[in-house]
């Protein structure tokens, strides 16, 4: 399947059936989402039923990397080749409108549907610890130790391609308009941001806090 | 099955099997978990592949209610018998350790097995509805205008029992300790907090912010 390198390309089931005026089909509006969300949630079918747990993830180009211990069943499932569905979601803010029919969220959504093949070259799977870990904490894998080859055996790491993707944005005031009801309406903006860096209690006294910590700023900036 | 008041009362697929040491077993810990998240992550098989889509919830105890468009393919299928897993997550953290193999996030985590049942009684789904008004915008249930027939007509509301749930929940420090990594380490917090009403371009000028969205504190305060 050859990407488009700007546009998704949608195929039946990526394609939203509900509020189609929410779907969006920039690839590059589908990256920048998915490089702002620190989690996904991995949907399986395990013994016919669905399964969905919150994973971590990480982004290069149109390749998502997820990662857990080797041990863990739901990547098993996964490298083994069964269908996956991986969706990441921000809210962005409750809408609060004049009926309670129309009130909504304010928020982004991807689902990307696909199967994950496991990556096993060491250099390659090195290469998809790190964007993952870059991804969680910019700046860690210089700083803190690398993965050493038992490490490297005790994780397994999955590429996804973001061939088969959709993505759902709202954004805006509520819709409905009926000036004979009283009520408030508008939009309650959710926030998301860094609190204050909470050193490991045993740490060396006196160690400061890192410019790639101290000066994180992927999130929203707090007020 | 008998819900235990205060227990989780986990089968085998319910029962985490990675990271035993976060799992908890108290229901108002689930609760607490539940009543603090705004979206839940509905998982359903179609065709034999999974499909995850980010859904609004509310719960009354020990009952969680789903609800959206009667039009909506998954909860169509979710009506019909299909089982459902449902997700719910909140990130409080990320952890940076000595080592990017003991990086981490701090977080809980509920994951819900079952089948639901829609909700079809008028009263009963009304019922429903003002759970998950509730949950997403409190207050909203009696200051806006309440659903008209045709409104409810148009919304498929399903239950689902809190019976085959699980648990899981980090927190605290990195786990490592290895003195000889010069590597900075402890948790960065994420912060959620509500940011500044912004009222419908439409509302009457001057129309004040009721107390219900003003003060509303059901999130971490902003610092």
């Amino acid at each position: 399947m050859t990407l488009s390198p700007t546009a998704l390309s949608p195929t039946e089931r990526s394609t939203p059936r509900r509020h189609r005026e929410r779907a969006r089909s920039d690839r590059a509006e589908l990256h920048a989402l998915l490089d702002t969300c620190l989690v996904c949630h991995l949907g399986l079918v395990v013994d016919g039923a669905p399964v969905v747990l919150p994973t971590g993830y990480g982004r290069d180009g149109d390749t998502l990397y997820l990662h857990g211990s080797s041990g863990a069943a739901s990547l098993l499932t996964a490298a083994a080749g069964a269908p996956v569905c991986v969706t990441v979601t921000r809210m962005d803010g409750v809408v609060y409108a004049r009926s309670v029919f129309s009130h909504s969220v304010n928020y982004a959504s991807a689902v990307v549907h696909g199967v994950a093949h496991e990556v096993t070259d060491d250099r390659a799977k090195t290469d998809g610890l790190r964007v993952i870990v870059e991804h969680l904490a910019p700046g860690s894998w210089d700083h803190a130790r690398q993965p050493t080859r038992r490490e490297l055996a005790a994780t397994r790491v999955l590429a996804l391609p973001l061939a088969e993707a959709s993505l759902k944005v709202r954004t805006g005031p509520p819709a409905d308009d009926e000036p004979a009801v009283a009520a408030w309406a508008g939009v309650l903006p959710i926030i998301r941001g860094w609190g204050t860096p909470e050193p490991c209690p045993r740490l060396p006294a006196g160690t400061a806090v890192p410019p790639h910590v101290r000066d994180r700023s992927d999130l929203t900036p707090l007020p």
